[in-house]
């Protein structure tokens, strides 16, 4: 059965270079080239952002009960749900265990590195015309996100699953993060320990490291001793602090669009969807999305599907067809 | 084996006639009076409130893994761990679950139904001395804020993993709760369904009747159609309403404690005790407070222990010597 | 609110004298008697066994989200759902947790104990006709196997979701019985060490105290170094025991039921239920239950009800009328 | 990093053909080759079989919390842990879930397909020396299975985390396996309604999907209605069936073992570990294994570790090491 191909391409980064997890400068991207790509023409690229835990080759993992990328992509050019295009998928992984695909001095900035390395790099070598961004979970997010800061860039996104509404999504897991920071002498003790563990996704990992990630995304503070990053609660007794707390709601989405709206009207595509059974209870920011795209007038395309957030991957059966019409029409 | 006994005895209630809930007038109290009580003595009164979706008898419930109050009071007395002393069981359970002995125009005025009825009625039956007050859970909370609100009433206070810490200990039950209230019709169709269930006690429903129960307690507005409360969340779309939530957190200790700790001064025992793995999330709110009591100097008990949050009726082998040692002396 | 009353009375037993667990041979049993008892009527008595974990007296335990057995007797008979009955609560409880109602050389006699010493104290207090005995999960099994043993003993039996299909609902808490035996040296040592825990609720007691306590029901063996007991694995390895599994086999109501037919076609009820969700599997045992005993035409009423094995002694409300019945009529 | 390189080549099977379940014959190989792979030079082949729900190519799936399969191995061959070895990753997927790598009339002769197609395949287009089978989970139990019954294939085996000591690993799938059967009209209905669910890694899965395997490899049954399947329980009732349960007896490796240990005797290398929290209870397969291969002399590794049956991958450092030794020396 021929497909399409997946080239893998290494990129040096000025911009990451010295970032302070010392994550490495040089990384590869994977590129998905349409079958029958033809170097002469100009296609479409839909960019894919990856979830927490994940890096963009992680999406072309086989799995004989479900589909990986290439297949899926293959799959819908050949019975024409939609037509050629090209899907970059960067990695953007770092030691905090994933990325939200904005700039922070605790990280990086991956932002930047997306806008200004990804996309050029890729578009040196590829003829791309019009581009979409797409993910899911922490890739949905870094979409919407995107798409609300950078609406010169970004011609259409689609959020499958993202983070948003936070103190549904976050506050659960900060009780476990915060007894797991303390039993390792703070975030950084449990970092270096975490990283010494032969397995690293024991479940009980989850809560403390993506706690980590995200307090080194929304409140990084480069005069904190615990990695550069302030947390929303003491360290020692869990107390509550609000004013970190502030700042982190100022990165969600549900509060974004409210000052970000007219750069998602600019879009071509704004595409949204979650699993009524989200465990992350993801859904419930997905409403408030919703309703608040509605009473702005934002077009967009909004589903909910019966299902969780895991092995979600036949949800971009949905989205992808839409994103290919709305880039390439 | 002679033990003390228990009497049932009926109070009639003026303070919570027309309560919003139409919750009995009549209630049930347990009084526990120690071996060879003699009405010629004055006695310390320790008054028990229980926890949410308990009643003052449930205390008496038999266990074989275990041990009653009845037992552990004889015991505790028999061994000489601790002298005579009277032990008020009150019922305050509500339509919404249990209560958190405070008032609210939504439930009652169930902390003026403890202080101007329960304790005449039972301090015109029996010789009381000093009175303490302790509990578990929901007891806890409102043992440690009888203290803060009342110091003129109870001169000792037992707070075993009460509520505190409220983002830890409620924000995480809110999507579920959010779920069941849309899938009924809002709070009040919930409500109404739920008591139309044979049982009662299924855990699915233990996140809604609490989320009710707490909105019932911390934000009641007379003004609301879902039952004369106002919830932190969009009742659609789970959308964050900080101004309610402001509300709850006037309401919790750990802030409470910055503006009554002269109350808390004045107690001849203040002792609070949590489980290191509270499934309640308890333990955070907890050791806030201790931090907090000993910034303040205020004198005070603290103990963690080894435990979750259920089935820990041994800890009261800790507090209640030490409460009757404070009433007695 | 009048209604029957619960008289307490203590037993001296001579059948559990020197029972090889050391427990007590003074037993109290509660008895309810029906509102307006009249000590010359004779009325219809249901004995009550109880659940693993449990003594009769639990059923007195107050619950306001649900009904303690008093309120629910009182309320039956007095909206005439049935006519008034003796219900003699009798306590079997042991030291490996509970009771399976039947003699073992390794806990005690205690299906003498029932029929030699509680049913002629109960009825020499009180004038008894027709007998039936009922109860739920161990309290079920010990009913359906009564009435099988003994159909001159009992004329009506009511086995609440009881133990049965033993592969299901005891090889699955197998391996962590093991381990926390392991652990402990060994059920004996486990046991000694569980007796000194002040909480011995946990969950995660629940495996080796239940898996204890049937083998020592269904597997004595006085030779054994272990307590008298032997388990169908090997207590190092695991390593499957056929030979004494076959034993538990013989004790399963499914087998037993094709020995012992004869005696269930005797009875004026079998009533069988269980909810569809039971979480120890229960609901396969009712299923292969409930055919075999159609396939060898024994009356009998089977329920299924949607619900886990949990708070549901709503479904006494089904069973207890019907048993009313049967003994009265 | 110059490593090595994963070759995909695809073999035509006769074996399979006619193949009960419809599965593809026409199949995709993987095949590791190290650095500096020199065709004229023989090689060990280490093959490596899957766990269920996976297939070959699922060993290569990126992991930036982990390592994937072709970057362990080019690791462990440059920092000098092992020489170069050929890894050979077949596809052994089938429609009831994966494979236990014997011969069934229920699924197809995937032990002749293995041994008779795959080898010479592979050894055909690389100079092979001697050859070790190994994997984790179905993949554990198909490596001592494969090294029991055919001593002249192989020469060295890797059982991690295998199926053993059924009791323990497949019984406690078996009540929610049989509620989803009943619910959708048996197992074939099961089968065909679970193919048409977009999502078919949903946990509630797995235990039906399992058992169904399970029972294609255990119990065939050419003349039975269901695929071609006996089940170890009635369909209808959960009825226990042993004599259908002493046919899974048969080909569990704690028993196989008594009567094949001769074959093991001529391993030059057999490795067995197992996690101690494996919860599918397989630590006590592994346990009365290793017992039993002590007590027939059998020389073997034993190893236990402090995991789970997930994400254990870094286990493989431990067993191919070894394997290598074992093979090339």
């Amino acid at each position: 059965m021929t497909g399409g191909e997946v080239v893998v391409e290494t990129l040096g980064s000025k911009v990451l270079k010295g970032n302070p997890l010392g994550d490495p400068t040089r990384r590869e991207i994977a590129v998905y080239l349409p079958p029958k790509y033809d170097p002469n023409k100009r296609y479409p690229a839909a960019y894919a952002i990856v979830g927490y835990t994940g890096t963009g080759k992680s999406l072309l993992s086989v799995d004989p009960l479900g589909e990986d990328i290439k297949s899926k992509l293959d799959r819908l050019i050949r019975t024409g749900k939609m037509g050629p295009m090209i899907v970059p998928l960067p990695d953007c992984f770092t030691r905090v265990g994933g990325n939200q695909y904005i700039n922070s001095s605790a990280t990086g900035r991956y932002d930047d590195y997306l806008r200004k390395e990804v996309i050029p790099f890729v578009e040196s070598r590829y003829r791309v015309g019009r581009r979409g961004i797409w993910g899911k979970s922490s890739g949905g997010y870094g979409s919407i996100v995107q798409g609300m800061l950078h609406p010169d860039t970004w011609q259409a996104l689609a959020d499958h699953s993202g983070d948003s509404c936070f103190e549904f999504c976050y506050i659960p897991d900060f009780p476990k993060a915060l007894a797991a920071f303390r039993e390792h002498g703070g975030p950084k003790g449990w970092l270096n320990w975490y990283w010494r563990q032969p397995n690293r996704r024991r479940e009980e990992f989850f809560q403390p490291l993506n706690t980590l990630g995200m307090a080194a995304h929304y409140s990084p503070n480069p005069r904190s001793p615990h990695l550069g990053i302030d947390f929303p609660f003491d360290l020692e007794t869990g107390e509550w602090r609000p004013e970190v707390w502030a700042r982190w709601r100022a990165w969600d989405p549900v509060n974004m669009v409210e000052r970000r709206w007219r750069a998602l009207r600019r879009m071509r595509l704004v595409y949204i969807d979650c699993g009524t059974k989200d465990q992350f209870n993801l859904i419930w920011g997905a409403r408030t999305l919703h309703a608040k795209l509605e009473g702005l007038r934002v077009r967009h395309v909004y589903e909910e599907f019966e299902d969780t957030h895991s092995n979600i991957t036949y949800r971009y059966d949905a989205s992808l067809p839409l994103m290919w019409r709305a880039l390439a029409r």
